[in-house]
């Protein structure tokens, strides 16, 4: 059993509102130091896999079909195994 | 300047429909092996610091703070210095 950790987030040259809008609370309650703040999703999936090149391969392909957009998003994973076993 | 990669997800004793939802559909694509899914926030802000700890300790806060719902959600942060000096 694997645990894949996934982040998506939007591209660095597109918008990102929901960024803007958290940066400036930010600074409201006083955390002038951040500069900048983007947002995006975290993903997280427990694959029953073989090997972790297997649970890798299987994360990659669930970002590249469905999790992710590939026109609007940027994706980065890290694959874990798992002390338990289900 | 550092980077700080957030990561915040709810907590496991409660349920997510997003993440349900998503596994659901990865089931109808094919992906037998992922048995589990969570969905979370992912946030990225970019600290203007002095050393990694100062940059640790606003990230801290600010998950503390305004990122995270400390009821309902689990967070956890890395540090990053950056190459690029802005």
């Amino acid at each position: 059993m694997f645990t894949a950790k996934i982040n998506i987030s939007l591209r660095k040259t597109i918008l990102d509102p929901q960024g803007k809008a958290v940066e400036h609370s930010l600074k409201s309650l006083g955390f002038g130091s951040i500069v900048d703040t983007r947002i995006g999703k975290y993903i997280e999936l427990k694959i029953n896999a073989e090997t972790k090149q297997e649970a890798e391969k299987i994360s990659e392909e669930a970002c590249r079909k469905l999790l992710a957009n590939p026109v609007m998003e940027d994706y980065s994973f890290e694959v874990f195994k798992n002390g338990d076993i289900i």
